[in-house]
């Protein structure tokens, strides 16, 4: 059933996706592939030279990228003095003609570049690559941000939220993509192999991942969820090997123990909050019986945080001390731009969570004890409460905290 | 295998897809939730909104539209002075951040309104519904052109090439899509299912389509192709029911015969050329003793021409006289900007083909009578000669064409 | 994802079902080509001589096939004498050896040419089919039923419900397996392409099948289902073109009004009881709140069986005659063997259904007025009573009904 | 496209094979499920009670399970009287009624409740573990051996080699499927997931398994190739960490270097032959180029043999020695049936493969110099002599060998 489907489905993927690895790149230098890229009417052989451009870009050196990121900077610029013309010419008309030449001349040719070289086979898994050493030539040329502007401008348009699909990752996942999962773990650490299905085939555990139609093999974003009875206040028994598994219609919370980004070329897309959001939907369509749904996480700047301070803290312990810190680092610690200093922070709290417990001992791994002395917090998505905390917390800054937190500040 | 891999897929589709039919449009004006979606800082309830949005859309009354379109063309519209502003700013200092302020006021805020509404579960095919409208309420306000050049603009972004998958569609494809090939086809009408089987179920017949991941159940533009011995010169045999199956190892042609847009709300956008390019690489794999890769299509402006032509031309015969005055026509009878006047001819043309034969009593539908008393021609594609066509064409509108056509004319 | 996954299913796929067709038939005689396979010492070309008998068989005219039958029936028929012995020696010893022997013997060695022929791709489709020509030909050669015996416990065990797999079939199923509905549907005569969208495509009407891993494009038994609000008392509202759909939300009933079996070849292997078992258990699980599950058929053999009677039942209206003559013919009119006459009846009760209405001017199509005057029936399967139902009907052929329909008779 | 199809496929598997493992286990004795389920007429209650009597057949401890074995051999046998006279009757009238009588008496009962435990949700995982305890129980218990019968004879009709499915498995498969390869390897083992990922993931590297329907997550028997430039004469560069791959066209030779079967609970049903064949077809399909296909394999029996020997062979070196010695074991030494002594060398001399050349310091590892002194051993599959071989050797036990191979000998 549905052979002919399936069928369709390899040709294309032979076609497309086998194709690209075996493609030899020539000598031609990347900005004369380009220029004839650019120069093409129509498409006719428009693919090839994209995908010949893309080739020699994988094996080009050092060198042949800075030129090649340099002609995009300086050959491929926006011309002002013709926008100039094109916006009075619009001012005067406001017709769609002027417009229509107005937005030609509002668009660093260099985009029209990318979007063509995204015409080759695998193009925007090259393309995402180009934008990580991008960035990274960036650093000792700093004016190449210009360059980067129209790649965060055409990753935002091609990346949209409504294009993501999400999946599900278990213990049944293709290999090639929990092998990823290693490779991207940003919070805690994947061990190994052993460690890895215990974070994804336990039937209390569940792993979410949003994926782009053109990087079909390779996530996103991924969040790690546990199941469990109450509200976990160390990730140790969480990440434990020789732990019982809950039955999921045992289980009243879920609790995202890790979310990590997996792209650095798609840096200042955020697709974190709309996956916390469709993971609580989708969570809640299959066990019904969850009710509460929160975070236990890293509070990465306290320790630094901590060591800036010089006002005292009293406390019977110093587990209440930590606490106490932790607490006023989180309500009160601010960026110049008024937003709370813990990024981490910053990221739930605008997405509408709410800072419910702060935990002292909880992260004993060195990372753990290293960025906070062993400190995590739950960040709690309240569903009924999460639109008012965003809107106060976009507002007005204002951070809603549970009771027993506020109090540790006072 | 590969269950909870399904399971994954089925929970997004029915969170994505269901979700959308059963969303019930409040009564908020169209502009009010626009505004509210735009002012959104981050996406907390953006897709909410968005969804909530598009809702209203399609259930808005005419009225409502023109006014929402207004909305988009007046309130939406590009700043032309802030523009002005920022460009200085950026020609003075070609900094990063002055390009950045620059391209922001460089788009329509209506471009953003139209990412954050695709956010929405399901919202690329309401937005591409809503072109066909404005496509449609432009020919009274013909000043909406302005809202459409951002339209067009979005979704050659979005469709781009790099995003489209090519897929074989059978007689074991689903019969809601082969439904929609029914209403889609544009050449020869399918008549019935007895019909469609006829074209799609075959051993000596292949349909190709290209899909968008975001419309999934919904081709972009489809081709039928008939395998054969030598290139056939009338359409009937390869339409009629009795005929006997070709093994496809005995074919040595494959006949592109129909071509079909289905999306009218993505006019503007070029497929043809790459499905063409691609099929032809598809069935080069599969069927590598294919040597001859043909059209066998309309002339849809000859009979116009002809009946606008003074001149007589003498001939042996009807038939005779309708190849030649076909062969003028192609060949010689241009538009103003210098291309052919037939618009298949100059898609094929500029796509490297060249006119390889012509046949009267070719086509004795009504339609085919119509429009070009049955003529009918081919277009070879020859793999070796594409190329060069296409830079002959594209440089000169030089038209390169069979000797037994050119003979025709002369 | 999967995409190797997929490849290897085409693989096998190329390999298995693609040979099949294109294998061409050769000469030699069927039962020689059997002996070959029979004697051939471990399997290595067996799935080849497999092959070209299936090949040989397909191609095989009438009396070709019928020379094969009495080959199977009289070359390969048990051997009683050897039985016989073998009884002896296990009686004896009840050794596992001396077993062992006794199978052998016990069984007609065209069982074991039977499982050889099945090792030949799509060799479960031609076996199938072979069993529809032997019933055919078993009427006029009645001791063929010795040859149908071992077709049918072959069939049984391999068709085991433990193999089958249940699926839902909708408007997105393959068109080839959408038009085998058409062929199979045995009820109420599937009219057009529209029709059966009618009766798949809207969101209150489902349809599940049962397929076999060997037969994976064929259905062998299917349902349809209509989701109601109230038991139906007709089929016309249910197969109406011009009919709004409810929201399955809404449905409180599920009506089971065409059950379908497919395969000819599979007689006497029981597939319904299964089915409708494990349909209420799907529905069930996706629409909880559905309370009664009914089904709505004819009563095929209740215009006979009046047409018989010589007796007068009085009755204020002839709908209510026909209520009450219906309501005597299923309570009372008994087969031979003591079970109700009208089989679809005997089938239901078996299953632990009980009779819940009776309704006159129900199916006033020409094969409802034609066989039973146009009444139907509901049976209705209460998972509370289902059970005993069950138990009362088979110790005692004791049938339960509803009162409405109990006061019918008296 | 697909979804719906897809949501069936859930339904039923949600259905089907997630009910199992929650299933509790009642209290009631297994004989008495089994005689409730046997006595079932119909199929009413079936699959519950079937159902049922797995699960507890699950938690049974070794006392009941020796119970209900012997239950299955005492209670469920063969009544050879009633089998007498079932076979006098047939003898006296050949008559279908008769033979279906005999054929009734000539299976055990416990045959019918395989076939009714089996209608269970996953229930011929069940029966094929059930298989693997009495086997176990049989050591013990010798005749239990008659229960085995029944058992083998069942799944020999349910494996039988049309049901199997080939899959081709690599580093996209399931890691759940990936992980029972590393139980399963028996010849070669794997070390790790790294080991696992350079067998299946390089372009150099196959692996294929059969699959059936009723275990669809687990292989029956898989084999590993190497694609090679000639023939490898040592399994170190095979297995080797850091080597390179060789891109598939440039590949001439196919290496079958570890073939495993996985389901001890199937002993006896042999699918290594035609995996072997099959496999052969799949890479002749894809890889046309390649010419020769051989094993490289251990020669588990050589060095017990060797201790055995007491008359000397004569050689200018121990590699040579072995070698010889390695041949004489090979071409020589006799199991009491005249086949070989060594079990793998008659499983692929009765496939029709032939002995190819012989190796020393072939298998390094402890098990490879334990069991052969280092020495491996390439067969040769010759598509074009393979069935000659085959007959050759059925016929007559002669061995095929190469000429290098026999003068070792001489």
């Amino acid at each position: 059933m549905g052979r002919s489907w399936a069928l369709g489905d390899l040709l294309s993927t032979l076609f497309e996706r086998r194709a690209a690895p075996f493609r030899t790149a020539g000598k031609d230098p990347l900005p004369d592939l380009c220029r004839a890229l650019m120069s093409g009417r129509g498409e006719v052989s428009g693919m090839k030279l994209a995908g010949a451009a893309l080739a020699r870009w994988r094996v080009a050196d050092d060198a042949e990228r800075r030129a090649f990121f340099r002609y995009l900077a300086d050959d491929l610029d926006l011309d002002p003095e013709a926008l100039q013309s094109a916006t009075q010419s619009y001012q005067a008309t406001r017709g769609a003609e002027e417009l229509h030449q107005l937005l030609r001349a509002a668009e660093p040719p260099r985009q029209e570049l990318l979007r063509r070289l995204n015409q080759a086979v695998g193009g925007t898994v090259d393309l995402v690559a180009m934008r990580v050493a991008l960035l990274d030539a960036a650093r000792q040329e700093p004016d190449l941000a210009r360059v980067d502007l129209d790649f965060g401008h055409l990753f935002a348009s091609w990346f949209n939220r409504g294009f993501l699909v999400l999946r599900r990752i278990d213990w049944d996942s293709p290999a090639a993509l929990l092998e990823r999962l290693i490779a991207y773990e940003a919070v805690h650490e994947i061990q190994s192999w052993d460690d890895l299905r215990r974070r994804v085939a336990p039937t209390d555990r569940r792993c979410f991942a949003f994926f782009h139609p053109a990087l079909p093999d390779d996530p996103l974003i991924f969040v790690q969820v546990a199941l469990t009875r109450g509200i976990p206040s160390a990730i140790g028994p969480i990440l434990a090997e020789d732990r019982i598994s809950l039955a999921p219609a045992q289980a009243d919370t879920a609790v995202f123990y890790s979310i990590s980004n997996c792209q650095a070329g798609l840096r200042g897309i955020s697709f974190g909050n709309s996956l916390i959001k469709q993971v609580l939907e989708v969570l809640n369509a299959e066990l019904p019986q969850l009710s509460t749904f929160v975070t236990l996480l890293p509070i990465p700047g306290l320790a630094r945080w901590i060591s800036e301070q010089t006002e005292q803290i009293a406390a019977k312990d110093p587990q209440a001390q930590l606490r106490a810190l932790a607490a006023r680092y989180l309500l009160q610690a601010k960026a110049p731009d008024g937003q709370p200093r813990d990024p981490v922070a910053r990221f739930h709290l605008d997405n509408g969570a709410e800072v419910h417990a702060i935990h002292a001992d909880a992260d004993l791994s060195p990372r753990g004890m290293a960025q906070s002395h062993g400190a995590m917090v739950n960040y709690r998505y309240d569903p009924a409460r999460v639109e008012d905390n965003h809107e106060t917390y976009a507002t007005a800054h204002e951070i809603v905290a549970a009771r027993d937190v506020r109090n540790l500040v006072h």
